[in-house]
C-alpha cells in the first residue's frame, strides 16, 4: 500500500484517478483549492480511513510524507486558465516547484500532468515561413506543413506571448523543472502529455468543446463551432487516461509520454456527430475563431504503446454515450 | 531625473547600462547576488549620492520605490546557467514574478532582458520532419529549412526538456509573465530579445565564444571550435545594446523587440578572424559539438529600426579590438 498525494484531485481527471487508486487499496491525499474542482467529485470517499481531502493552494509550500505525487493541480480549459493568467502561471511554476521540493525532501516520485498544448499549433509558423531562405511555397493555408500526428520529439510551435501562453508555457517550464530536479537532485519524475480528455464530471460550464456541444445539443440550443470548424482534435475517454497515468507512474520510463486517443475529428464533424448521438434538433452555427487555436491535434502514441503497453480501449462513441448520460442527469438534477 | 532599479546590474551588460544611466543623471539602484557579476564592475560609482548597490537575490521579494526596472538578473552564458539549472529556473520565474509584483505595486515600467535563445535552433525539427504529412524532402542536414534571420513573430524551436531549457524556457515564461501582468494589472512592460553581445567586462571564465577565443588567442593556446564550426552567431557590441535597451524602455512599444547586430559568422570563420586580429599563433582545433546548440542565429532587426530608430553603430571589428584590449589588460593585471 502506497501513500499517494494527488494535487488537483477534486477535479475532473483527478477524481477518477482517486477512485481507481482508492479501489486499489492505497492511502490517498487530495490537495485542491477548489478553483475548478469540487468536493462533490470525491465526496463518496470522505470518511474513508485511507482518504484525506485538504483544501490548500499549491502555490503555497506544502508538507507531507508520501511515496508518489500525481501533480494535476492546474486549470485545464481555456476559459478557466485565461480567467486569471497570472494565477495560472503561478500554479504551474511555483506550484510545480513546491511539489518537486516536496519530492526532493521525501524521495517521492512525481508525475506531472503536462499537455498536448506544449506542441501549440503544430505547423511551420506562417509568418516565419516568409523568411525561410529555403524555398517552400505555401500558397494555401491548408497546404501548410503540419507535424502530424505529434510525436514526443516535436519541440512545438507555441506563441510565448499569446493568450494561451500562461498555460502552454506554464506547462513547458513545469516539464523543464521536472528534468532539472531529476538531474540535479535525483528526483524521480514522470511526464504525461495529455491530449483532450472527456467523461463524466467534466464541468458543465468549463467551455470545453465536449461539454459545450453536449449541453447545447441536449438543450436544443445552437451548437457553437468556433471558426470554420476545420481544426481537429482527438478525444480520449477519461478511464483510458487514468489507466495510462498509473501505468506511466509505475514504469521505469522518465521521458515525456503522450497519452491520448488518435481518433481525430474536425470540429464541424464532431458537432454533427454529437447532434446525431443525442438526437438533437439543434442547429450548428459558427462563432469567431479564437486566437492561436491549434489547427490540428492528434497524438502519436507509439511511445506509450511500446514502453507502457498502453493504448486507449474505450471508443469515442461509447465514451460520448456515457458522458451524455452524465450531463443529462446533471441538467435534470435540482441545484 | 528617474529612480531606476537595475537587477543584475553588477554583471557585464548591467554595469554598462549603469554607466550610461548614471551619466544621464538618474538615481540608480543595483540589485545583484554576485553569482556571475562582481562589485568591481560598478565600484567606480560607489559613494556617488545617486548610486546604491544592494546585495540581494531576486528570488526573494524586494521592496523599493522606483520609476523603471531594467530586469537583467539571470546567468547568461551556457556554462553558468547550466551550473545550477534549478536556480536558473527560479531566478527567471520567481525572480521575474517578484519584479512584476514590485512594478504592479509601484507603477514602475519593467524591461525584461529576454534572449534570442527563445528562438532555439530555428529550423524545422529534423525528427519532426519525418512525420510531416506534406512531402518535403530534406536529404541533407545543411538543406534543412531555417527561419533566418529570426523575426519577432517566429515562435521558436526550443527543446523544453534539454540541457539549455532551464534558460530558454525560463526566458520564454518570463516573457509570458510580463504580458500576463500587463494585461491583467496594467503593468507597463518592455521585452528585449537580446542577441549575442560582447565587450569589456565579459567574464574571463564564462565560457562564451568571444571570451574563450580571445583568451585562447592571446595566450597562444588552441582555439576550441565546438563541432564542425559551421553553426553561426551574430555579434553586437555592448554599447549598441545599451543604447537599444534605453531606447526601448523609453519607447511606447510593448511587443518583443530583437536587439542585435546582423553581422553573422560561422564559428570557424570567427575563430580565424580573432586569430588574425590578435596576431596569434594559436592553432584552431575542434571539440565535440554540444547538445541542442542552435545552428544558425541572426536577428531580423527591422522592428527595432522602425519603432526605435535604432541600429548597431559599432562594427564587429572595432568592438573586438576594444574587447581584446580589455582582455589583454585583465590577463596582465596582478590578481
Ligand atoms: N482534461 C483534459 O483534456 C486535459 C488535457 C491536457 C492536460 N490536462 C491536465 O490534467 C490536469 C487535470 O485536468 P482536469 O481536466 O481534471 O481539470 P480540472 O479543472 O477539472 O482539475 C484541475 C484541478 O486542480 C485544482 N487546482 C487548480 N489550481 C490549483 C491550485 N493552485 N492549488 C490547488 N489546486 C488547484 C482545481 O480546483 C481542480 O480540482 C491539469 O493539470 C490539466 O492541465 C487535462
Ligand atoms: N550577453 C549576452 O550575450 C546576452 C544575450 C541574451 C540575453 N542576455 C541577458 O542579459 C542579461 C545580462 O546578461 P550578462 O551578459 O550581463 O550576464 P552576466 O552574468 O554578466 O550578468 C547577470 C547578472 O545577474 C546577476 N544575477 C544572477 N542571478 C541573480 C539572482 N538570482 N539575483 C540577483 N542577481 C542575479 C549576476 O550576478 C550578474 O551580475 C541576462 O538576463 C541575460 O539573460 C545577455
Ligand atoms: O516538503 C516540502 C519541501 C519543499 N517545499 C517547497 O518546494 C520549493 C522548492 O524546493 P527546493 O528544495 O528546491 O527549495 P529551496 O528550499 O532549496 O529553496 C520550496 O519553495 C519549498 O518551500 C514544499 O512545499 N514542501
Ligand atoms: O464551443 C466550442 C468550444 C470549443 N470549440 C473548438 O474546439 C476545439 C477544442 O477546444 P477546447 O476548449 O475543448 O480545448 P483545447 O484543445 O483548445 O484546449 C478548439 O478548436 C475550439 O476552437 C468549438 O468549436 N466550440
Ligand atoms: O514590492 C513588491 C511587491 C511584490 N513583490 C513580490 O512579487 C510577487 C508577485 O506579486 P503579486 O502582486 O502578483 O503577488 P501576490 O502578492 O498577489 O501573491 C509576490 O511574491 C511578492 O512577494 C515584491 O517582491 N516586491
Ligand atoms: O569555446 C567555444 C565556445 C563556444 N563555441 C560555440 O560558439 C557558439 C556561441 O556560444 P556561446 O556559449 O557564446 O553562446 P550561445 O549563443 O550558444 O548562448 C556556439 O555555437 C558554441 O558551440 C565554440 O565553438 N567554442
Amino acid at each position: 500500500r502506497k501513500r499517494i498525494l494527488i494535487t488537483g484531485g477534486a477535479g475532473f481527471v483527478g477524481s477518477h484517478l482517486v477512485d481507481v487508486l482508492m479501489r486499489d487499496g492505497h492511502e490517498v491525499t487530495v490537495v485542491d483549492n477548489f478553483f475548478t474542482g469540487r468536493r462533490k467529485n470525491v465526496e463518496h470517499w470522505i470518511g474513508h480511513p485511507h482518504f484525506e481531502l485538504v483544501m490548500h493552494d499549491v502555490v503555497e509550500p506544502y508538507m507531507m510524507e508520501c511515496d508518489e505525487i500525481y501533480h494535476l493541480a492546474s486549470p485545464a480549459s481555456p476559459p478557466h486558465y485565461m480567467y486569471n493568467p497570472v494565477k495560472t502561471i503561478k500554479t504551474n511554476t511555483v506550484g510545480t516547484m513546491n511539489m518537486l521540493g516536496l519530492a526532493k525532501r521525501t524521495g517521492a516520485r512525481v508525475l506531472l500532468a503536462s499537455t498536448s498544448e506544449v506542441y501549440g499549433n503544430p505547423t511551420v509558423c506562417l509568418k516565419a515561413m516568409q523568411s525561410i531562405a529555403f524555398a517552400i511555397t505555401v500558397p494555401l493555408r491548408r497546404r501548410c506543413p503540419y507535424v502530424h500526428p505529434q510525436p514526443e520529439t516535436y519541440f512545438g510551435n507555441v506563441n510565448p506571448d499569446g493568450p494561451r501562453a500562461c498555460y502552454d508555457e506554464g506547462k513547458r517550464i513545469a516539464e523543464t523543472m521536472c528534468y532539472a530536479y531529476s538531474k540535479q537532485s535525483g528526483v524521480e519524475v514522470r511526464v504525461a502529455r495529455i491530449f483532450n480528455t472527456f467523461g463524466p464530471r467534466m464541468h458543465i460550464g468549463d467551455g470545453r468543446v465536449v461539454s459545450n456541444f453536449i449541453i447545447q445539443a441536449l438543450q436544443d440550443q445552437a451548437i457553437t463551432v468556433y471558426g470554420e470548424g476545420l481544426q481537429t482534435r482527438s478525444f480520449q475517454y477519461v478511464s483510458d487516461l487514468v489507466a495510462g497515468l498509473i501505468a506511466l507512474m509505475n514504469s521505469d520510463f522518465d521521458e515525456p509520454v503522450n497519452l491520448g486517443n488518435p481518433d481525430e475529428y474536425t470540429m464541424i464533424d464532431f458537432a454533427k456527430h454529437i447532434k446525431e448521438i443525442t438526437g438533437s434538433s439543434s442547429e450548428i452555427i459558427h462563432k469567431p475563431a479564437t486566437q492561436d487555436d491549434p489547427q490540428k491535434r492528434k497524438p502519436d502514441i507509439s511511445r506509450a504503446r511500446q514502453v507502457l503497453k498502453w493504448e486507449p480501449k474505450v471508443s469515442v462513441l461509447d465514451g460520448l454515450k456515457r458522458t451524455i448520460e452524465y450531463f443529462r442527469h446533471e441538467l435534470s438534477a435540482p441545484t
